[in-house]
Order: structure tokens, then C-alpha cells, then sequence
């Protein structure tokens, strides 16, 4: 079934951005989803078996037991697509109504990559303690959070209060699913090129979930040198105007002690990894290192055009699917919660994100051209891969639970 | 596929309660349910409609223009099943895990009998504003709560704040369910005795969920009297030992101002309906009037074995699928939800719940024996036939939205 014969409308689309019968209007009619059950329902003897009486003693081993409950329900197959609406792609706090296309989207994502069941709850709050309060309350339901679409500063408390309450996982996936498709693109960009991680002076422009959460895990994967940038230039201990989660990045990135502005930054940088929306001069990009490595993922205009970067560097990516290289993060997310789930784990470690980002890379190892450095969304070794390296961490890390 | 088949090892079942090879048990493992994609995934242009960037100008819309939720994602198709544990069954307060068995077969049913999509939320908090803003936050998700074995008198309270605040349909179904189907049987058991409902005086068992609802929905639709008994008696004016719900109660029913013991109100009545789970001793039954109605609804064990109701009553009804005549909720919750839904209801009115009573009365209107007074749960009639008379209720009634 395609989306043209799912409504024959969508012939008629204009490309206007108001015209309700283009094909995305039409494919989203209804919504994309739904619950099926998985056990007949047919007669008498099937209501028996799966509601009353047979569910009570089912209910009765589970109180008694509370583990079982991974056993006896979708709990540990299933994951809460959270947001608030807040962050919403590029659309930004569109609230939560508006972004249940998105999380409905997340959701079959979930489940058409990773196998595993998701569901879209799009709170009608904002307050920082309310969302965790809310997400606390609904986590017996769940086996795993996925926050989504939550502004910063704001989705790091969340995600950290929220961790510290419940023992499923909690993954704000604008952070640590970007995070880990970018650094499984740069080990293979390393790789390609043959240059060791430590030896790479990478900057980052932007310094929202994203641009936080890749700088992190890059510093912990051993890169060289991090710099961040936010609209106000280099993000440096010398800078007074930075919130917390930014004082701490200062912390653990720029080594080189720099201050001023991204063209500073970018001067002499190996790595260029855009996730802030705006654009850089082709100046600033002609004065980095040669063979450099451009990863300009903004959507739906890369910070540098494609064409642009391919002057200047060996390898380039976008978060765009129309070129080589594409940083989608449905290449990380379906396999971290398929994993974590399948052990039970309770957190998803920074050492269960350097495993994925790993697999991630070498599912294309062997195949590494500067087009490839990233295996396609659609590649079907990527989610087994995810999972099976992701599970075994999470059991080295000790946080599985069986 | 059978229940037999999912897992043959409930061939091995020995009834034993703690036996986890039962075929109640095989059945559960793994849940009761998924998700499902109801629109493809399998390529790049599928996900770039499915998902971004197709997906942001859908969002734009709904932002725009916000009904346009219900056009363009599930909410108008999703129920949410929220409980917090505490009256599961009768199992009684077993939290919200062990809980979860039973959330999933209410989703189970929801889909295969009215074709609604329902995700089961049990909530890990007890207090009745706690819970009242967890849902208020999460309705933006939803077309509709179910509200889900919580203990009374917190589910009055629960519900009526809940849809103060919220426009979407809040259903507590352990009372209205119940309260719906009750009605319908004792429709249909007056006309085949040919009996004016004014004419009756019942006497309901149970002063929980279910019997203040159907205390309720009997007086609306014109039941001569109705006195409710709790376990300290006939609930009247004149105790000073009533809660808010029951004094209220007490102004509305017990026309006949009698006092005393579930005896004294069964001297004479026409009609007796059990929720409590008690036992009524053969004597009271005794003084019932002739051919009188006899709805023994506690489940497993009826207030009054149908072998000894029948000697008194000339309709018999019990909540047990192995006897004739079952009170089943599943015959009207579906229905209710899926006519609410198509119409995109606001709430659920009385109105529309007396004519959800009504229409499944009418089902087998033409058909009626002592035996059978109400459809089967497995006539499929009764679906389209509630769904199509609560629409219209709502559309009279000034709360549909369409």
C-alpha cells in the first residue's frame, strides 16, 4: 500500500503549504496508528482466558510478584513518546495538540524499526515539576520514556529528575539519539580518512539538546578538542552570561581556551558539526583544516549547503535524506529502546550510547566511501546491531535486569 | 487461533491458582496487545510524508486551526484507560501494576467490540487531585477517558473534576457501564412481564460505583422507587453515618422512607440488583414480590445463586458469561466510546447514556424470554446499534462537535 492508494487525492497536490489534499494531508487522515490485540477475543472462552475470571489471577501473581509484570503485559515492549510541545522540529512551542503528528510519527517509527510498541503523550503542561510529576505517575504503564520535542534548557532537568524517580529508562532522543548518529558518522568519517579520534578538533554550532548532548558523548568517545558555539559565540568559562547546563559544558569542551565567535572556532577545526539552524560564511568554512569533516544537519537548510561543503571537506552529511550521509536519528533510537528493553534495563548509560553509536558505525565498516559513512535508514542490519550491542552493555553496565 | 494454540503448554493446566503454566498465564505472556502503523514506512518517501518534513505542515495546520487534531492524528480514535489500582476486580487495591492485565483487556475489548483504540495508563498516585491533574494533562492525546476500577467515593469525585476541566467524554465504567446494561435488561424483563417501569420498586445491593450509578440512571428513566442498601442497611435521610455521595443519594431515592436492614427493603419489591458481593439469605428473597426480577451481579459468587432466585423471579440475571441473562459491561462501554467519538462529544450526558440503554434494550426487543432479556456480548448488533443511538443522543443533547 502506498500513499498515493491509501487517498487517490493526493493527486491533486498543489505543493501548497494550506492545500489539504497534498499527499501528507491525506496520508495523515485518521492518524497513522492504532492497537490491535494480540490474543483472540472471539467467544466466550477467549473473554474468559483474557479478561474475567482468567486476568485475576494473572492480577493476583503480579501483586504478589511485581516483576511478573514484564511477563504478563506489553509493559516492558512498550515506550511513552513524551512532550510538551515546546520544541517542536523546526516549528518550535507549537503546543501539544500540534505536535501529535510528530509523536504519532515517532511511534511507527518505533515500531516499523525497532519492533518496539510506542505511544504519543503530548502533556498539556509546562512547568518543569509538573512534567515529571506527570511522567512519574504514568510509569508503571511503560517499560521506557522517550521525551521528545522538549525546549532547553528545559529537557535536561527534565530528563535528569525524571531518571533519579523511576528505574525505567528515561532518553530525551533530540540529544542522545543526534548524539549517537553523529559520532558513529565521525568514527567512520575518521576511519575513511585514517585519523585517530583524539587527534580531531571538533566545533559544534549550537548549544540546545542536541548540541549539548553531542558534544558530551563526542568528548567521552575520546575526540580531541570540543568546541560549542551558541548565538552568542564560543561558549568559554570566561563568559558570564552562560546557564548552568552551558557552565558545565564550558567545563569539559574547548580545551584551547578560545573565545569569540564560530569563524574563530571554526579556524584550523577538523570537524564542523551544525545542529543550531543558522548558517556559517563560506569564509569561516574555508579557513578549516583540510580533509575537514562537515556535518551540517539542520532542517530543512544545512547550516552549510552541501555543495559548499564538499569544497572545502572530505567528508559531508546532513540531516536531510535527499543527500549522501543523512544524521537521522531512526538509526539510533528504534535499537536503544529495543535493547534496553529486551535486558530490562532501568537507565540508559553513556556506556549503552557509546555501544550503539559503535554498532551503529561498524554496520558500514567495511563499506566506507565519503557517501557512506552512515548506514541508510532502511538498512536492516542497523536496529538488530543497535540492539544486541545496547543490551550487552547495558549488562556490562550493570543496570540490566535480566 | 485459539488460546489453546498461542501456547500449548496450557495443556499442562491444573487450575492451581500459583500455576504459571495455566492457559490464563500462556496466554498474558507478553501482553495482551500492540501498535500497529496504519500507513507505510518502508522508504524514503513514505517517511518523508509519514514523517519530516511532510509531517511539520500538518502540525502548522492543527496549530493553526485546532480541531484539526481530530482530522489529522488518532486522538479522535484513542481512549485512554486510566486506573490507579485501587478497586481492580474484585481483588481490591493491588496498585497500578497489577492492575495492568485488566487496563489491557479493557483496551482488548474497546478495539474488538467498538472499534476504538484504547492504551491503558495506570497511575502510580492515589490522591484524587493528583490524579485528576495527571489527567487533565494528558488529555491532550486522547478523545476520551475511561476511568477504570478506582475505589469509590474517590471515583465520584474524580470524575466530576476531571470533566469540569477537560472537553473530552470522562467515563467512570464500573459505574455507567454497568449502570447502562442494568437498565437495558430491566427494560426488556418489565416488557416481557408487561409491566410499567413505574410500577417497580428496586431495591439495589451496594451503595459502591456501580450502585450509586444505577440508583441513578433507574430513577432517570422512571423506576417507581429505588432503595439502595450498604453494608449498614437502607441508605435514608434519617442515618448519620452517610459520606457526601450517599447523603445525596438518600435525597433521591427511598421515596417509600423505609430504614432497616436489605430485608426490610426486599419485603414486597419488584426488583432486586446486587453489586456488593454480599450474600442475601433465602428468607429475604422469599418476600420478594411475585414474579420479581432478580439481577445477582457479584462476580464470581452472585448475591443469590440463580437456582435460588428462580424459585422467586421470573428473570434472572447474574454477571457470570456460564450463566443466562449476563449484566456485562462490555455491551456498553465500546458503543458508548465509539458514538461519543464519531461525533466528537464533549462529554457523556445522561441523556446519551439512557439512550445507549435504550438501544441496547431494542436489540433483542423482538426476541425476548426469560433467558434472555439482554444480548449476548457476542451479538453484533449491539455495538453499531449503542454507537449509532449515542451519537444522536449527543447531537440532541448540544454536545457533539460535528
Amino acid at each position: 500500500m502506498s500513499a498515493e492508494i491509501v487517498n487517490p487525492r493526493s493527486d491533486s497536490a498543489t505543493g501548497d503549504q494550506d492545500e489539504p489534499f497534498d499527499p501528507a494531508f491525506a496520508l495523515h487522515r485518521g492518524g497513522k496508528m492504532a492497537v490491535q490485540a494480540t490474543v483472540p477475543v472471539r467467544n466466550k472462552d477467549d473473554l474468559s482466558l483474557a479478561y474475567t475470571p482468567g486476568v485475576a489471577k494473572v492480577c493476583s501473581a503480579i501483586a504478589e510478584q511485581p516483576d511478573l509484570v514484564h511477563d504478563y503485559t506489553w509493559k516492558s515492549q512498550v515506550v511513552a513518546v513524551v512532550t510538551d510541545g515546546s520544541a517542536v522540529l523546526g516549528l518550535g512551542d507549537i503546543g501539544p495538540e500540534a505536535s501529535l503528528p510528530v509523536m504519532e510519527g515517532k511511534a511507527i517509527l518505533f515500531k516499523q524499526f525497532g519492533g518496539v510498541d510506542a505511544v504519543p503523550i503530548a502533556l498539556d503542561c509546562r512547568d518543569v515539576d509538573e512534567i515529571v510529576d506527570t511522567v512519574v505517575r504514568l510509569a508503571p504503564s511503560f517499560g521506557g520514556v522517550n521525551l521528545e520535542d522538549i525546549s532547553a534548557p528545559r529537557c535536561f532537568e527534565i530528563e535528569r529528575k525524571l531518571q533519579e524517580r523511576v528505574d525505567i529508562p528515561i532518553f530525551h532522543d533530540d540529544q542522545h539519539g543526534t548524539a549517537v548518529v553523529t559520532l558513529a558518522a565521525l568514527r567512520n568519517a575518521a576511519k575513511l580518512s585514517g585519523r585517530a579520534l583524539g587527534s580531531l578538533r571538533a566545533v559544534i554550532s549550537g548549544a540546545g539538546a542536541a548540541g549539548v548532548a553531542i558534544a558530551k558523548i563526542l568528548v567521552e568517545a575520546g575526540i580531541g578538542d570540543v568546541t560549542v558555539c551558541d548565538s552568542k559565540g564560543i561558549v568559554s568559562a570566561d563568559r558570564d552570561n552562560l546557564n548552568d547546563v552551558k557552565r558545565e559544558l564550558a567545563g569539559y569542551t574547548n580545551k584551547a581556551g578560545l573565545s569569540g565567535s564560530l569563524a574563530t572556532a571554526l579556524d584550523g577545526a577538523d570537524v564542523f558539526v551544525g545542529v543550531s539552524g543558522g548558517t556559517v560564511p563560506e569564509e569561516a568554512v574555508a579557513k578549516m583544516a583540510p580533509g575537514a569533516f562537515i556535518f551540517a544537519m539542520a532542517n530543512p537548510t544545512p547550516e552549510i549547503h552541501p555543495d559548499i561543503a564538499h569544497k572545502y571537506a572530505s567528508v559531508v552529511a546532513t540531516g536531510r535524506s535527499d543527500y549522501p550521509n543523512q544524521i537521522n536519528n531512526v538509526l539510533a533510537f528504534p535499537g536503544i529502546f529495543a535493547g534496553a528493553l529486551q535486558v530490562r534495563a532501568s537507565r540508559i548509560t553513556e556506556g549503552m550510547k557509546l555501544a550503539a553509536a559503535e554498532a551503529l558505525a561498524a554496520v558500514v565498516a567495511d563499506e566506507l566511501t565519503p557517501d557512506k559513512v552512515i548506514p541508510s535508514p532502511f538498512d536492516e542490519r542497523v536496529a538488530p546491531a543497535v540492539t544486541a550491542a545496547v543490551a550487552a552493555a547495558a549488562r556490562a553496565e550493570g543496570v540490566a535486569r535480566r
